[in-house]
């Protein structure tokens, strides 16, 4: 990966290097009215940037919104000098890096996550892209940030369910890495954050995700091991939208971890410590699914039409143990269910 | 480049061959309404495949025609394992790329250029786009075909005017590799073409492009070397076009080289002899440019804010000699219009 990731808590000063050293003819800085508000006039060094501003949230990730900021980046006169600053979640920075990537094929970007979820997720790693005909990123294109600026003082403003559903992308890159990294991450104590602590766990967190990249930026393989948890935790969110109550997307991959855990220790032996310990964390921290027996057809309906599967089959990365893992394992729907089951035990359902 | 180019008499068999052995879930080929009607019943390896079909012509090189094949993608359950095929000049191959690039964050796509000017420009190097905002291709990614089917054999039904225009790429090419290639174009009969020939000459052509973009594919440098005769070209095609009498884009190409070699001529010593046997030719194939010194001003205004200038300045790339070129060379106003005068007189306006 040639995308530079810096960790820092001045994020105005280290922003402020990359652009006088860039000499870029125009820059851009695209913010939603969250962020606008709250993290803009910390950044006095965008202070002359043309301002584009979107309207926030997953479902503003849409067509109109590449529109405008590709209308709003000709006004600005960009040309393929200029540089486009991303200062939000993830649905800004993958909006964001799709317009750029695409404004006179390509302009320089850089990636300034709000949240922990951007943060760990979204904002490195080269995926961009917007909603389209109600599927998630539709429509995108791999391109890579020049640079992500990854700090912990926005996040003293984020509602700790945000908070807690990055954190269960970072449980994730921690099963994928090591055992070490795994109870390094379930000591940490989500209710009484310590942030340069955090700040450190973020970095290994990111560290785990560009050595996976690095070797398969297209995901025509490996990279399909960040897929951990979410073949079950999209599903959990689908129906959760379904039934009109969404839940935040980190909760619904906190027990998709947990079930396919359970599957791993099945099929492939993973062990039952480490998934007791898991199971009580996400217990703890994330609640119990709202999940019945009656879900479970239409659970492994949306598992089989997920964008990672083919086939019509189940499709999961699983671990023998942290830090060993197979990709493109197919899951049978009776496995499935029975994990399913054993996840509602775990949670308490 | 990674991007394999075929060229070939027999189009259908080396399409099939292709698609057999990519293993590809869905096959769909964008047409216009033109190459719907005479080249798809030409291609029968194609007859299962999904058939997205746009208005022709540069007009509609748009965002609602984008749009319009994103949609009919999804419609016809592509994923990233599928395939589009582009069939058609210019406007189709960088459209349909840009489709295939964005949708999933890039599908598997081939080109089959349908005119001359799309075999040896449009739909190799990997430039895709749209036009936005009454802006050419601003709207677009770099993003290099599977696979370019380059063959003679659907050029029959091009007017002649159409065969010109692409030409005069070609002669640009040669202008930039070598005087054995540029006589070797230039002693090619264009009133009678020998289609063998042809395909010879289009083969060492699109090796040329090649070759630059190889060494710089997302211009960051020596690719502008391509911009050779279209600094001054694009302003005459935008002066024409503002005059409401449009004139082929090969045709402002091969006055802009002329142009731009008597430019070379007078600051590099680009051999007179050679600036007179391209005049000739072009003074013969092409005619002359409806342009008066009353339109200089206008011209230059055109040059100083073309895509590829920058601070308002013209930036031409300009050649010692045939096959040896600089590139962003700055040309004061007064040299440009001595050169607009030479030409006048060349193409004896």
């Amino acid at each position: 990966m040639t995308q530079q990731v810096l960790y820092c808590n001045n994020v105005d000063a280290t922003l402020n290097n990359i652009i006088e050293g860039g000499n870029y003819n125009a820059v851009m800085v695209l913010v939603d009215t969250n962020t606008h508000k709250l993290v803009l006039p910390k950044l006095p060094c965008l202070r002359r940037a043309h301002i584009i501003e979107i309207t926030p949230g997953d479902d503003n990730k849409n067509l109109d919104s590449l529109v405008h900021v590709w209308q709003l980046m000709h006004n600005a006169g960009a040309t393929r000098k200029s540089l486009l600053v991303n200062v939000g979640g993830g649905s800004v920075t993958d909006l964001g890096g799709l317009a750029a990537a695409t404004f006179k094929r390509g302009i320089a970007f850089i990636n300034i996550p709000t949240t922990l979820l951007a943060a760990v997720d979204a904002a490195v790693g080269g995926k961009t892209g917007i909603n389209f005909n109600g599927l998630k990123n539709e429509i995108g294109v791999f391109a890579l940030a020049t640079s992500v600026i990854v700090s912990t003082c926005f996040f003293h403003t984020l509602p700790p369910k945000e908070l807690k559903s990055g954190y269960a992308e970072m449980i994730k890159h921690a099963m994928l890495r090591s055992q070490k990294h795994f109870f390094e991450l379930l000591d940490f104590d989500l209710g009484k954050i310590d942030k340069n602590k955090l700040l450190e766990l973020i970095r290994s967190s990111v560290k785990t995700k560009e050595d996976i990249v690095n070797q398969d930026p297209t995901e025509q393989g490996l990279r399909k091991a960040l897929n951990l948890g979410h073949t079950v935790g999209h599903a959990l969110e689908s129906l959760a939208m379904e039934h009109g109550k969404p839940v935040p997307h980190g909760y619904a991959i906190a027990w998709g971890l947990v079930t396919e855990a359970v599957i791993s220790h099945m099929t492939l032996g993973f062990p039952s410590d480490d998934l007791y310990i898991l199971a009580r964390f996400v217990h703890d921290n994330y609640g119990a699914p709202a999940v019945t027996c009656d879900h479970y057809d239409r659970l492994i309906s949306f598992m089989q039409h997920d964008k990672k599967s083919s086939n019509g089959e189940i499709n999961c990365t699983l671990l023998k143990k942290c830090g060993d893992f197979t990709i493109d394992n197919t899951i049978p729907p009776d496995t499935m269910k029975t994990a399913l089951d054993i996840l509602r035990d775990l949670m308490g359902v």
